[in-house]
């Protein structure tokens, strides 16, 4: 398929099931709620590596918040396990010790829920309250007063969607998947946890020749080792690839992501190909399919 | 001492030893630096409960950096044992993967290092050059190749230098702190970790009531608590307080920053009271006299 | 009146017509899109001085622009001979000027429009396209070509909407109206013109002293004055006064603005005291009740 | 010549006296001086369209300046007729309705000044007062007391200073105008005052074909056209052309930006020619040469 002139590869998404934790952050203005989700979903790219993967979802107004104040909501991924231990760490350490925040459950109708419980750090001068109809903790701070839930509501969400954006340049590549970024955070449900949402890296399951490695370059997918390898999946023309990796709350979303991602991506000048990473059903049970998301 | 109306407490900060190691980031942009280093510096306020600290030291213009592209220098701070680690999983998940990045030495004539071989990745595709005097791995990634220095240099910094700003409400407080950390960016050698440089919610060490507890809220300190703790250490009029926690390369430029942090803290119309945190001595071997440091 | 135990008088504010144009303006990134919005937009805070008012409406993805690409609304406001050489100029000399621009009408529906002839620039080389099922026309530029409408629908709107946030430091007037920005910055229809959408020194009209002076200080609301003019207006224990003056599209925008404004700032500790300017009708036709709006 | 693989034109950009005045304008956060300064200089990049040009020159510490808060400097350049009329403008708009700003002169030992009495405002509640050993008027404002010195160093300085990045294409010229102006706000004395720094759509004096346009697209320099314009200057490969255009305080600041610009735009993958625009001698009496500012 082509659109824009730029071929669309007939190819899939493979993706694979997460637990997905979506809190929302308020503070006195908007930017403090983006500083505090900043640091909480920071260190947060890849499960190869960080403890968890994370991101900012959207930015929310004040009549979208319980509290009425300005507010960002973030989403945490990880394995159920990891992903209790990650959000009480994250909210602890990078929310409840910034400015003015509160913390709201960010899915209510959750079938489960995860306990975060910050209020012991009030060491007992902590106390109940309800804020916007949620049953909240309040806790004596230095800056005076912070107010959370401590219920999350939890749900099996989907990582790993993705395409791949193959410029004839590395600055076309990186623009497109720029605006690409800037159209996915328009998508409800959704995150891009990589720096600027965009992968500059992807990996390959294990090494070939460093047996140690959990992952390593994907040569097939390098332009520089085009003539070297012998099975490339670069086309001709192309000298750059980045990869945009989406998380989100169900496959319906993130399928939504990337058709949103692609077509802002094609309009870039220079962007010569898109097409998708999949292992042959080996990672995960999600088949996204290029064309059906467009 | 009074400075511009504002009380300055005889007292000083209790600081402690932590290892740093000083990366430089470099991108296309100053704007893909900056992106990068505020992934890999993210989840990393507190050791307490993030497995290590670390910020953004400077900005770097292209005459600064080792290939001449503009870049930005953070500052991660560990033990020996978790520095190393935390050094090659925050290089290798947030910069490597971001567009465009090299990443080099910080400090050059330390006398220990840590290798960071992150050059594996490259699975035998990769090779050595020499880049602005140094002797870097490339390795092919998707968006071309990702150019690294992997031996760092660390050295026997200072953690937990820190002031406190009161105001006589919280807004006052905020801005002051903003303030503050707007003069400590200006500093060499030093990070401030927090959200925004700023924490809320100071803690003593341990709990009272909940013994699991390795840290909760410091109750002197909370002004809603005035009334109900003997003890407590908020002056009248005081309605909430700021902590500005500083980690620097050595004492001397943790005390720099504190110094021009409080002298900026105190223009802000609104705080009342300058004071800092330490702990008997218990805590660590650094006391840094506010009076020395203005 | 009293919400969140800030006290809102029982006033209005004054507002009077004004001739409004709304320009999309669409780029590669998000990113472009603002930098071109925010030079379009600067040096138009007050008709007093400026030669127009303008700022930014929204951010719009591209789901919702005729290219598809990402972009931003301006609104540009002044009287209606002025306003179409306001439009030419800006757009001119700050979108044609910005890299990977294109422009579109933002009221299809207005009953007036106002023609906007850029392609005199394209010196013969200019032709016509349509985009978007919009008439367009196509420039070559340094960049490649710029696409533009030359066609764009003006309202009669309404400028002057305002409200006044008294706080009982400068602090905690100044954080609340950013707060009130945050919140109207939600609300379509509407900018708010001033440097980070807040005016710190509103004036009344003419001089009392200097009779060359078109406007002067509002020495009513000066707290600094408060115990030398007699009939000041500033409230026991306020220090400080900020105004939010809102222009847009129709009464019914600017009222929601301002409604939502009031809410936000309410919200922010130490904000004592909420008013609104107006001058006994002398000014302008239109009275938009606190009471009402909030 | 040729840097890093890109030709390097043997050439001269032509540059012009203008008046230039440099403002500091301090505020309570860093980020307040710069919503003062990006409202001060907007509607200012050329002075075929605009009223003036106007940039922000650099950020500065609260130890640069007067008051000790953090600041910006701009440069506004003109007519010196239109010069000292855009700075009172420019000032009583943009700045004094800022919240928390205070203005000084950026050039004390000019031997030429300009007066902005901006003091009239105050309407006789306005008094002197010395603050960092400048001397001030202070006006009674709403948000309390506006501080401003009224005598404004200008200096002849240099308009048009500029270059070209030619790219293989239009993100590749993009990203390196983007690196080229990132190195240039590193250097003292000059500004940029395009959107993002950047000249999209530089053009000509005059028109073939339409009399009454004072300026139009420079064809020569239009890669769409290169096949259709006899004496294009588009080599071959090139499909988009960036101009940075520098204004300062003398020619050595305007040449050490176009070197520092130029440096960094050669570093960026898919820039293949850099060139610079002049006219023979027409326009201005600085030749200021590209192979000598390397």
């Amino acid at each position: 398929m082509e659109i824009n002139g730029v071929t669309i590869d007939d190819t899939y998404a493979e993706a694979f099931p997460t637990w997905v934790c979506r809190v929302i952050i308020t503070a006195v203005t908007k930017d403090w709620a983006l500083k505090a989700a900043t640091e909480a979903t920071g260190f947060a790219t890849s499960a190869i590596g960080c403890p968890c993967e994370a991101g900012i979802e959207s930015i929310l107004s004040g009549s979208e918040t319980p509290d009425g104040r300005p507010g960002v909501s973030i989403l945490i991924c990880a394995s159920k396990k990891k992903l209790k231990e990650q959000v009480v760490e994250r909210l602890a350490e990078c929310v409840l010790t910034a400015p003015t925040t509160a913390v709201f459950n960010g899915i209510t109708d959750a079938e489960e829920k995860i306990p975060v419980k910050l209020h012991f750090f009030g060491d007992g001068y902590e106390y109940q309250k309800e804020v916007g109809g949620r049953k909240c903790w309040v806790i004596p701070i230095m800056n005076g007063e912070y107010v959370g839930e401590e219920e999350f509501g939890i749900v099996k969400g989907v990582a790993g969607g993705n395409f791949f954006i193959m410029g004839e340049n590395q600055m076309a590549a990186l623009v497109a998947a720029e605006a690409a970024v800037d159209a996915i955070d328009e998508v409800k449900g959704v995150i891009t946890s990589f720096p600027g949402g965009i992968v500059a890296s992807g990996s390959k399951v294990g090494s070939l020749k460093y047996k140690f490695m959990p992952a390593s370059t994907n040569e097939k997918y390098c332009p520089t080792l085009r003539e070297k390898v012998a099975d490339t999946k670069i086309p001709a023309g192309v000298k750059a690839v980045y990869e945009i990796v989406i998380d989100g709350v169900d496959e319906k979303s993130v399928a939504a992501a990337m058709g949103a991602g692609v077509r802002a991506a094609v309009k870039v000048p220079g962007v010569k190909f898109i097409s998708a990473g999949n292992f042959g059903g080996s990672l995960g049970p999600f088949k996204i399919e290029l064309f059906k998301v467009i």
